[in-house]
Parts: C-alpha cells; structure tokens; sequence
C-alpha cells in the first residue's frame, strides 16, 4: 500500500470519528443548545458531496468515511431535534442558530 | 473542468464551511458547554493529515479546504477554553468531555 493511501484513510478515519464523542456527549447531557444545527446540515451536505466524488473516482476509503460521516451527522441533528423538543417543547424549531 | 473536480471542490466547501455557524453561534452566546473538544482535537488530528494528504497528491482544493478547516477548528477549541474557563474558573478543564 502507498504512503499516500495510508495518510488517506488515517485522515479519514480521524475526521470521521471525530462526531463520535459528540454523539457520547450529547447523549449522556441531552443537551446540544450550544450545538449549531447548520454545522450537521452543512456536514451532511458536503459528505453527500463528497461520497459522489469518492464513487465517481472509485476510492473505496472516500466512499467508507463519508457513508459514516452522513450517520453519524444524521444521528446528531436528530438527537438535536429530539433534546429540543423535549426541553421546550413543539414549539422550538431546529431552524433556530 | 472536470465534473468530479467541480463536485469535489463544492463537498470541500461545503463541509470546510460547517464550522462557521459554529463559530458564530458561540460567538453570539459564549457557551461551548455542549460542544465536545473532542470533536475539534479529532478534526484538527484529521485535517493536518488530510493536508498532508493533499501535499502528496499536490491537491489545491484539498490543501486549501484544510487549511481553512483546521484555522475553523483550532478557533473552535480556543473559544471553547475561553468560554469555559470564564463560566467556571481555571478548575474547569478543556479534558473533560
């Protein structure tokens, strides 16, 4: 395996995982009032993006990270929806920053 | 142009620009306390790597998106120990997750 490949799925495997302590966090508080919605939005957006650039090259490890940077961006914006309902009820929208 | 250039440069944007709304959010209510440093030290780990990444592969977008994502990222963890250290005092640690 290249050198390059192996920096690659590091980097990928480190930002990836990155969310996973967010996720942990979030769900041992059931708080994320400090959490902008628009940074999973925008996160879900761009690894949409970026898993159609990885099956347009083919490269099996941009396809991988970005399948699980989606879930687990996915996993935070509705536990976002869940705590803030949940704290002030219906009438709280996601859509505030 | 490439098409998978195009799409990789607008995933780029796109993800590298999630961290904003963060920044502003925090700006806005000096609160990280929802915010894991976990999530910054782990992106801040991933970008260095993805940048050295994008140095072997003599990627611009990729160098440049982690440029920006790593200065976002770093901005994040330094407002994060500012905030905290101003609401708790210097017992309050940026260690605990």
């Amino acid at each position: 395996m290249l050198v390059d490949t192996i920096i690659g799925m590091i980097a990928a495997v480190l930002t990836t995982s990155s969310f996973i302590p967010q996720i942990f966090k979030a769900y041992r508080s059931k708080s994320m009032d400090d959490v902008s919605p628009y940074l999973m939005l925008l996160f879900i957006a761009g690894a949409s993006m970026w898993l159609v650039y990885g099956i347009f090259k083919a490269d099996p490890v941009i396809i991988v990270a970005n399948i699980l940077a989606l879930a687990f961006n996915m996993t935070l914006l509705l536990m976002k929806l869940i705590y803030s309902r949940r704290r002030y009820g219906r009438s709280s929208s996601i859509h505030a920053q």
